[in-house]
């Protein structure tokens, strides 16, 4: 267990690395943020930094010596800098965990092997291999790299008459997961922390639209059914358990049209976008609660204050910042990065509303 | 009007600055901290910092290039410095809420003239004139210097019987106001803020408690009259018109026995120890609203989501940490200091309750 004034090293710099610097200082902690990008948004947040390549192993080493705990902000952390940091500090959650969420094939395996739905998937690692998966699978399908996608990026659409051919030169003809296309109603996520003594705590499920594959809208709870929503947290509950995992996790699922079917869709070992809305709308945030987690300290109460949305500013939303600071009740959240370019999160809004009211 | 990416002057390093910094970095704004004290807990949430004394006009002039304004987190900047920034960059509050804030004479007389109640008071710098204010004013009364008083110090009561001379010598002889001693029936405080517009906004009145003298726990709404509240945001705001005040002011009053006569104590330019509650309790904390008004921006909505009460952590009230992290609803804060010194302000703890629920 770690006591205030301890300091937590966290890999990466961007606004998730930010937001949790900011939570850990609240609770008495230091930060030192590691990320090779000069100017990094948590960096004018911590009490230190280090500006260095991934396979920098001397500037590594020095992170570790400063650090009494290492956390990560993204997921595509190079597999041998996590190695060599999980073998001189905890790194939480474990390697198990990312290096899982790092293939989508591990990880879609992994999910199906826990008795938990996905899209059907198959393995791709040539034209061949996909002429023979979308036999099997069908079409439409999503033919995405096994690794470093995110927010559509590394994944193409093969729809009937399409060339499997083409769709594997979009894709850069690296390994890859066909999966099938899900015609579904909503896309949901558990946001939930595991702690160190095995505890699960998780935030009510939150209910996801995206606009040009990024996050667009959350609205929390999701209007989904109490029991689908029942059993997404018992979706997540499962995979965290099987991860032995520590610290917040997010399990993206569709809700298909029977309002009842959950398949998984992705995993991230980390906060996410779609739980902003705790900052301000639940009673611990999951920025504390991922601290919480990975200090050994007792997961808080993630009970809800109100209906909460959050919209994403992306690229120029961000220049209706002077409206948003001037509507009554919104919550304006700036990352400080200088340059809005096109599809780059450059802040969110939150809105909570009382629950009884509507 | 500043835009998000500027950077604000923060003089002092203590958690007010750290707060201020926290906040400041939600909008998407840097903060570089000024303070001599090495270590000060605001260096670790802050983009740069300056650690350099008072007086030293190199270290100013760096500071004041690096930043677009320039605020403060405590009212005792010597004057000179004060003046030095304010010369090279907008200081706000202004130079006038300073200097009234930092002579507690200049202060009440300041405040009386505006027709709000205060005390009886009276100017001594000799014990002659002690002898001659106590001879108007009565026993029990408190001797106070009139500069760098906080927290009880730089002041003695003196009860009937008891040596003027020896209580001036206990202050130290130095220039000084006595003040009638007012049998309050409770200590209020109201927080609020005035935009560089002239636009005013107040949080609910709070009601607060000292230890030592040293407040120990807020409650938020204080359990006084509406008229009461009324009359005591209206008192606060008539001290920050006549200021032109820009950014959160605090003032503190007394409550007498009949409940409706309020006697102004204590003025302070700055967020406020008993404006903590703000940052789970109200939809824009004190720390947002003091940044919204010097960046010139549009004050934010002061409404609170429930009733809350905060509690310092002072000294070794610290080594309750572990049991505060594990009380569901409770949101501990820390400060960050090394060492849990008696009487040092280690952190606090909010608590928020439905308001309906109670």
């Amino acid at each position: 267990m770690l006591r205030p004034g301890a300091c937590i090293g966290i890999l990466g710099g961007g606004q998730l690395g930010r937001m949790l610097a900011v939570a850990a200082a609240g609770y008495g902690l230091k930060c030192c943020i590691y990320c090779p990008d000069a100017g990094s948004p948590a960096f004018d947040v911590a009490a230190g930094f280090i500006q260095a390549p991934w396979d920098d192993e001397t500037a590594l080493a020095r992170f570790c010596e400063r650090v009494d705990v290492v956390t990560y902000e993204f997921e595509n952390i190079p597999a041998e800098t996590a190695a060599f940091i999980a073998a001189r500090r905890p790194l939480l959650p474990g390697l198990k965990a990312l290096e899982t969420s790092q293939d989508r094939l591990a990880e879609k395996t992994f999910v199906a092997s826990l008795g938990v739905g996905t899209a059907p998937f198959a393995a791709v690692s040539s034209a061949a291999e996909l002429e023979a998966a979308l036999a099997q699978i069908g079409r439409p399908a999503i033919l995405k790299t096994r690794r470093f996608g995110y927010d559509g990026k590394g994944q193409t659409r093969i729809d009937a008459g399409d060339s499997a051919g083409a769709a594997f030169d979009v894709i850069g003809r690296q390994p890859a997961i066909l999966e099938g296309f899900v015609p579904f109603a909503k896309e949901v996520s558990v946001v939930c922390a595991r702690g160190a003594d095995g505890g699960f705590v998780a935030f009510d499920v939150c209910e996801n639209v995206h606009r040009n594959h990024i996050l667009d809208v959350t609205t929390v709870p999701a209007s989904i059914a109490p029991r689908t929503a029942a059993k997404a947290v018992e979706a997540a509950r499962r995979i965290a358990q099987a991860l032995d995992y520590v610290g917040v996790l997010t399990v993206e699922m569709f809700v298909l049209a029977d309002g009842e079917t959950l398949l998984v869709n992705e995993t991230a070992p980390r906060v996410h976008n779609s739980g902003h809305w705790t900052i301000e709308g639940a009673r611990t945030s999951q920025f504390q609660q991922h601290v919480r987690a990975i200090c050994g300290w007792p997961l808080g109460d993630a009970g809800r204050y109100g209906r909460a949305t959050m919209t994403n500013l992306i690229g120029d939303d961000i220049d209706a910042w002077r409206e948003i600071l001037a509507e009554p009740g919104a919550c304006l959240h700036l990352y400080g990065k200088a340059e809005a370019r096109k599809g780059r999160k450059m802040g969110h809004v939150t809105r909570i509303f009382p629950e009884n009211g509507l």
